[in-house]
């Protein structure tokens, strides 16, 4: 008999040999129909696998990252089989899952890939999936699996196996295909329910440019149709809705060659956004004590050296300028100068907390393969602050802005987040980790007590931390359920000391401040990237770049028109006139394509009644009213920046 | 006889050998005495040297920076003279005039200069200056000074000699002294009216350190008492009002030396003027339709290239940062990242003017040595526009940006102001300035039509313009009457051809916009640092960093000054409340040190009434008032940005 800890504690008795399946099934039935593999001392096999000592467990579902990437992996293995059964001779390289899905890389030799095979190999997954194929692992000597592809002449397995030793080589066989694969698989091809595959790709045998041109295939699978079909609505909507496509239509940013990739040059629409977030940012940051500053993109090495950031983080920074013997930074963060403005005054505990603000530019050299957008960028506009304060403010500090963010989230109606708690790791100490054990134990403990008393919803996550503090990653959804990471709230125990930052406290004494690094609305540029897709490019009144735009139905009206649009505009309402000589019908399609969201047609009846005839984006006529009372009504909307 | 032009362009005949004197004689006694030397053909001349040909003739007073250079540095030579007869052996090396006054850079062999050996020589001039002692210009050859200087054992002037030539060499002597110079000279020592000498500094010999430390004796002299009163008064007024003294005491800014020289931190308080400042500019420049943008701080090489600053304007940039094969140079200038987001989107003459308007920072390598508080700095936060227009448009465009800048100098207060109207130099063309003379003409007389027919006050200047077309720089005079240049504002028909930008006329044919460079608010730096010494760190109520300061006389009315405080912070009024437990004599005595404009007082008799006692800064006690009254006053001197 051996010994299985389960997740919550409990310690079971089983035979040797007993596979998570079996223990699975001695639970519930229902429960073993929803295994696809497990954690057995926190690695992923098989659910079908053997355990022949003490373990713990950990059963895996469609809701755990390993359980679905379990499920995809063995999706690629069931392409792999309906791609040799159709194209007989291909060769394979690697089937790895992906974010949504799997991909196979292959050699068709001198055939091709068409749509129309895509769809014969689709047909052939469902067909093959339906005979409840199991996935049979083998360890497999490495003599025999050399002599196993030598004779089928595969010279991919064979570089694959040139890598791996003898002892951890298996193959995985499911119906007629056999793989050299290190799993771990579903238990049979019949969990696969829905299929479909998405595109077909070249790419280079391991991504090297002189190597061979592959077929990559890429599919994704769900274990029922119902969740294919919602996730390839949200694929579809979320292509509508990407941030790269509708920041060209509504004229919000764009990329220039000569400027420089990952460099986003913010047009006039998309500036009046930026505008408004970093007056909400003001706003709000004013009545919660902050003050701002204004501090230079660039400094000396010796300030890098001195936060630390340098050599750890170089990789991610823009080299040096070098002149008359010293080198400059472009700063990848806003941190070290403000600990200079905190330090260019004496503090004494009647000045805590300091809470120092400021819409930084910071510049990281992320590498070019990763920049996407907006998403992942080089210039990076962040609604930054830093908060010194004593051990004893702390709690409430921290406490007030987990709060800045709920707010905000509200403002934007972001439903769904979590806080992604990061942790040291304790023999990272003194490496990853600035070495003060009892502070990172202490300051932990104290973010973990906000989130728990507030009721914030938070993970844990090990080894994740900053180098001077743990810190809070917030991840958001949008509204078609696409996650973002949006911002980080961090604690930082360690700059305080590098810098020499001190305030006197009430006995006269000279002590060290904390310090929190909080960025709640993140970078302009991934949050006006997330809000385009949020919004479909829908704003809110208060965000619109134009929010009403006057369409008079003939050039007689025009007069009125402008009078109206400048009496919005004179009450700081951005509205514009569409003098073109086109038909009404014409004037409120392209206004509408251009998701401005108030609409004021006039006519005859609406200049004889100094009236205007409204129309909202996406909801049309909204009747007539005489524009003051329209202007009072869109005032109210934009001041208490209402979602509609 | 010899033919006179003089600048009204009338000739007049004279004897061959006249002076410039005697023809001020023959012109009016009156304008005689105040001769103090004369251009002739262009070139400063003593002006009692005989001329020999024909040539125009400017005679130059105090009022021209020709004549009053040569009054100083005939002043030099009369300390020369002086110090010569205390310190018998001393030797001179040079005694240029410099920006207010001049000095004489001397080897004093093992004597000291003390304070009171200043005070004897300046005792020593005003008694030689009364003696009306006349420069005498005598050409000498070159053996003969050697020889003179030889004999004098006077290695300086022998070091000066052997760089000149024969036939090229004077000596100048007034009195006893005798100095190598090519001069020239005022008349006579009697001129010089008032003298004051100011300071003693080591100065190394032709500026390196290498060489022998030679003693500077600094002064400036006037040719009236009153003036040179009118000037130390001035010179203790502006130590007053440095900025960077008041940028420290009001806590403005800061400088850090791992930041780096040049790059000034703006705290707090110098925060809240620059956001008073934005929020001026953005006002202004949204009401006269201009449309704002954000753009990246770096950009490709190639785009300085396209632009024509590199490598032009190389000198005064960062150098790049190299990396993956792309140099990228931090920006000197914004004006290539607009042009690109004008090229965004292809334009119409409906378009036009298109009007980009950004606080764009920018990062100049000035050199150490010009390096000066906030006037010049590294780091330059622009208030910085670009008008695209048609040739049609640009009368108004440019007479709307002239009109933006008076607008400007009124609500500063800044009284005098003259525009500096910068020309090309035809012989120039393809070198230093863009080769289309025709467009230069053009251009040029356009500017100057908008000046001429809006009667603002300008000069003309050649040989000064940008390299894509004529500038004005706008000069502007604190209260205490010190000269600032502000900013520029420039016309460019070059850019828009190299950058290939264009809209279509209302033909449909494609045209190149000319493009209007504006800045009326110039830098932060200079605008704030030119702002401190121009109020005297007394801020208007609007620029004050904090606008009211409650001050309880004592602590039983701790609560009420925070609700009079509370209340006003509510309506967006800077407050604070001074709770210390000091007297109120000294809390009003503290606030007044910190400038704060409005102090208002609270005890028994405010609480019990809901009042306040109000003192304005300088001002001192305005009697009492409600607080609402007070809080509607206030609002009203803000809103209105009231000078007080």
């Amino acid at each position: 008999m051996i010994k299985i800890t389960l997740p919550d504690g409990a310690v079971r008795e089983y035979e040797k040999g007993v596979t998570a399946l079996g223990i699975a099934k001695s639970i519930s039935e229902g429960l073993a129909r929803k295994v696809l593999a497990a954690h057995i001392n926190g690695q992923v096999w098989d659910a079908t696998r053997p355990i022949i000592e003490d373990a713990s467990l950990k059963l895996l579902t469609w809701n755990d990252a390993d359980g679905k990437n379990t499920f995809w992996h063995s999706s690629a293995h069931l392409m792999a089989e309906a791609v040799e059964a159709i194209f007989p001779g291909v060769k394979f390289w690697v089937g790895p899952p992906v974010e949504n899905g799997f991909y196979y890389d292959m050699d068709l030799g001198d055939k091709k890939m068409s749509e129309e095979d895509l769809a014969s190999v689709e047909k052939l997954m469902n067909e093959l999936a339906k005979k409840n194929s199991t996935y049979l692992r083998k360890e497999i000597p490495k003599e025999e699996a050399l002599n196993y592809f030598s004779e089928k002449g595969d010279e991919y397995k064979l570089d694959l196996l040139s890598n791996l030793n003898d002892g951890e080589i298996t193959f995985y066989t499911q119906g007629n295909f056999t793989d050299l694969c290190r799993g771990p698989h579903i238990p049979n091809t019949g969990f696969i329910k829905a299929i479909k595959l998405t595109s077909i790709a070249g790419a280079y045998w391991k991504g090297n440019e002189k190597n061979k041109m592959l077929t990559r295939v890429y599919g994704v699978t769900y274990p029922s149709q119902k969740e294919l079909d919602e996730y390839l609505l949200l694929l579809e909507e979320a292509k509508k809705r990407d941030h790269r496509k509708l920041g060209k239509e509504l004229s919000i940013f764009t990329m220039d060659d000569d400027v420089g990739p990952g460099l986003p040059l913010w047009m006039p629409n998309g500036t009046i956004i930026i505008e408004q977030l970093e007056k909400l940012a003001k706003e709000t940051e004013l009545a919660a004590g902050y003050k701002r500053v204004v501090t230079p993109h660039i400094a000396k090495e010796n300030l890098y050296l001195t936060s630390g950031h340098l050599p750890y983080y170089k990789d991610s920074m823009y080299p040096p300028m070098e002149l008359d013997g010293t080198k400059y930074y472009l700063r990848a963060m806003n941190c070290p100068h403000h600990h200079k403005i905190f330090g260019a005054e004496p503090k004494s505990y009647k000045d805590m907390p300091y809470r120092l603000a400021e819409y930084g530019t910071c510049y990281r050299y992320e590498q070019s393969g990763e920049l996407f957008g907006l998403m992942r960028v080089r210039c990076l506009h962040m609604n930054d602050a830093h908060i010194y304060c004593t051990k004893e403010q702390f709690y409430d500090e921290f406490k007030a802005v987990n709060e800045m963010y709920l707010k905000y989230f509200k403002i934007f109606g972001i439903d769904k987040y979590v806080m992604r708690l990061s942790l040291h790791a304790p023999e990272k100490l003194g490496q990853k980790y600035v070495d003060q054990p009892e502070l990172w134990i202490e300051t932990e403990a104290l973010v973990r007590d906000v989130l728990i008393k507030t009721n914030t919803p938070f993970i844990e996550v090990q080894d994740e931390a900053a180098f001077y503090g743990p810190k809070i990653d917030v991840q958001i959804w949008s509204i078609i359920g696409r996650e973002f990471t949006l911002a980080t709230n961090q604690v930082d125990f360690a700059q305080g000391r590098s810098f020499k930052l001190e305030y006197t406290n009430a006995d006269n004494k000279q002590e060290t401040p904390l310090i929190i690094h909080r960025a709640p609305l993140g970078t302009h540029e991934r949050f006006i990237g997330f809000l385009l897709e949020h919004y479909g490019g829908k704003f809110p009144l208060w965000l619109a770049p134009v929010q009403v735009k006057v369409l008079p139905i003939s050039d007689k009206f025009i007069d009125y028109a402008r009078s109206v649009s400048d009496k919005l505009k004179k009450a700081d309402i951005r509205s514009e006139v569409d003098d073109r000589n086109e038909k009404i019908g014409k004037k409120i399609r392209d206004t509408e394509l251009l998701k401005v969201p108030y609409m004021l047609v006039v006519g005859e009846k609406e200049v004889n009644e100094n009236k205007v005839a409204i129309r909202r984006q996406g909801k049309g006529d909204l009747g007539t009213k005489s524009v003051d009372e329209f202007l009072i009504e869109a005032t109210e909307e934009i001041n208490t920046r209402r979602a509609e």
